[in-house]
């Protein structure tokens, strides 16, 4: 597997920046965001020429209206990105915070100090306010970023990271603290996904195809930004008035997004009297029900639900229903067709609850609230760089916290092993 | 990519004992650990009938006396095993711990708790005794071990495998918590790297080919235990004296090991006085030196080190040196040739000190003192799993709190979201 010499020189380039980023002071840092938000909004007009380039291009391919939508850059869209740039400036800085630290019975000191990662890496598609999100946060927590966005949004890309490169440079700090893939090839995106020695995480941030390829191809550290399959169990204890709302938020608020509910549990106790409710609810909301034959026998507009929609993330009004026997069964099935994402539970026994929360594997695991809160902003993180469904590293909503890492410092005073 | 159905059913039995694990009592855990200790020990002639045969085959196949000997087991490393068991039993359960927790303005009361990752894999090379060790460790984190050894100690590993088992099943905790994989083929290990939905962690234990396999093969999270390509850097301010022992201890108490030193960069303000000096003491204890122009024209016995030399993990009574103008110097000759490793400064400049701690990009930094303490035992972890070079997860050394992750629970009042 040799690398495209290109993309080592890219890797390099991040390097570099990271090196000098590990050693920024926030203030320096503060001031490159503050630099680049100010950029980004008065090199607007030539970001939104670029960008009614990518548009027109999209259009004569026939892209659909929601990528369409998520591809196109307004003066509003522009402003909120440099607000963005400047919420992170604000934020209090990682690095440096001492996690724990003891000392050794041979009088060695040593302490465990947050550090920054070095290069991050990440892969997107079509949206070109995560050049500007992503490349804010990474360096805010004193990484390189190294961004790899989709040919579609190339030029808009292209005219989001000039304007970002060149605040960045005015405050000090190096260019290359954002360094944009500009190949669209399929081969340099395998290229960044195997830089081995240069890039200490990648993030991919896209849909399934993306994540298998990165599955496939990747070569350096990944943190999974994956789908979200998320449960709602209504128990047989729930206070069924207050069920009605929470299920209606987390499926119908904002159905296209990834902490959306996507499979309503509801055990047979509450079943008779509380489907037919809920059902006429989301039914009246647009949702199309999908659903088990205990759902099907008590709604008769619930469709036949097959392995494979309780198992898929719609993003769309459509959600499964599976009406279960007992608490047990509740957790099987969540822990059977869930991705780790966000599963809730509404109850008002407390043991069902704990036993949910123990039980459930999950990053997220929520008692009496809407599934749509997994998210860093609704956690308080005042940012995220996105969701992790994997165990390793970060769970859940990732903010600058997940886009460091530690090193051990250890003083001693001669001492030598025995 | 299809997986070999038998690895895919090994990976379902690690994933239905880590379900139980997760929720098992720290005192099962800790009577499983015991329990397993004594078999161990009661069924030691049967481990070593078995490693027996292991060692007469890996004869034939004329293994090196160095494998060899680490493929070997006695009454005495089966005790060792057998004793590690209990200290671990003996260590605080992490599971559980609440890392933070905090209210949100709309009243959610967020806590992040630390859970086990689930399914630990560990491919790893010729040590029986790992599989005693890595089981015993991942137990008690709650995690279920699948863990694949190597041909040439199957039936070491077999015998092991079983008494441990047996111990677990007889405090009431399932059997798979330790599952073996017994096809020593490529292609079952490369479906053990490949197995997503059921490992959460895999962990290489192994030289470069193992960790270059893994690398290019795995789709599930990894966490690399590479190279300690180790610096000693012998600042213009070092106190001489000290120098000289903790370079001697650094390179030769046991060479072979990731922490050893590999590489002595020197200032040249001390190299005149104080190069001939440790190049004399090393080279009594049997070290050959390689080192660059400036070593070699103050020690004639110091032959010529290439890059590679610079880059190399010795484990070997072998050490390459460098004279550096600079402290500057001295930080870019680590950063570009360690391994992320272990990296000491010897120094009374406080301000060295400082810089190198900061802008050396290593797992452990070490001021005045050895190389050598970088160690689960000797940081005070009890035992360890390894030793990660990467920055993602786990850096480091790596006891019970780096097998485990976190989740978050939620506790809500009925909140939905805006």
């Amino acid at each position: 597997m040799s690398l495209p010499a290109e993309v080592v020189e890219l890797g390099r380039r991040a390097q570099a920046a990271a090196a000098v980023l590990a050693g920024a002071s926030s203030a320096a840092k503060d001031a490159a965001l503050l630099a680049g938000a100010d950029l980004l909004e008065q090199q607007a007009p030539d970001i939104l020429a670029a960008n009614e380039a990518d548009l027109e291009e999209a259009k004569k391919a026939r892209m659909d209206a929601g990528p369409l939508d998520r591809l196109k850059l307004t003066p509003a869209r522009i402003s909120s990105m440099a607000e963005g740039l400047r919420t992170v400036a604000d934020l209090a800085d990682p690095i440096g915070e001492v996690l724990d630290g003891w000392v050794r019975p041979n009088g060695l000191e040593i302490s465990r100090v947050r550090v920054p990662l070095g290069v991050v890496a990440i892969i997107y598609e079509n949206r070109p306010n995560v050049t500007s999100d992503a490349a804010g946060l990474c360096l805010k927590a004193g990484n390189a970023a190294l961004l790899r966005g989709s040919g579609s949004a190339l030029r808009s890309n292209q005219a989001v990271a000039a304007a970002l490169r060149e605040g960045f440079a005015k405050a000090g700090l190096p260019q290359d603290s954002l360094v944009l893939v500009e190949d669209p090839s399929h081969e340099v995106a395998v290229g960044v996904m195997q830089l081995n020695g240069f890039v200490d995480c990648l993030i991919p941030r896209g849909g399934p195809a993306l994540i298998a390829s990165v599955r496939e191809h990747a070569t350096v550290p990944v943190v999974i930004d994956g789908d979200g399959n998320c449960h709602v169990y209504v128990d047989a204890d729930a206070d069924l008035d207050q069920a009605i709302e929470i299920v209606l938020n987390a499926k119908t608020q904002r159905p296209g997004v990834c902490n959306a509910a996507e499979s309503l549990v509801v055990h047979e106790a509450v079943a008779d009297e509380w489907l037919p409710r809920i059902a006429s609810a989301l039914i009246a909301e647009g949702v199309e029900l999908v659903g088990n034959d205990g759902a099907r026998s008590r709604v008769s507009e619930i469709g036949v639900a097959t392995d494979d929609d309780f198992g898929r993330e719609f993003l769309a009004l459509k959600m499964s229903v599976a009406v279960v026997p007992s608490l047990d069964a509740a957790i099987a099935h969540v822990n059977r067709f869930g991705t780790g994402h966000t599963e809730a539970i509404l109850t008002r026994d407390l043991a069902a609850a704990h036993r949910f929360t123990k039980e459930v594997d999950a990053a997220a695991v929520v008692v009496n609230a809407s599934t749509r809160f997994t998210d860093g902003e609704e956690f308080g993180f005042g940012a995220e760089i996105g969701i992790s469904t994997q165990k390793l590293h970060a769970r859940g909503p990732m903010g600058l916290r997940e886009l460091t890492t530690y090193k051990y410092v250890i003083w001693g005073t001669g001492q030598t092993r025995e």
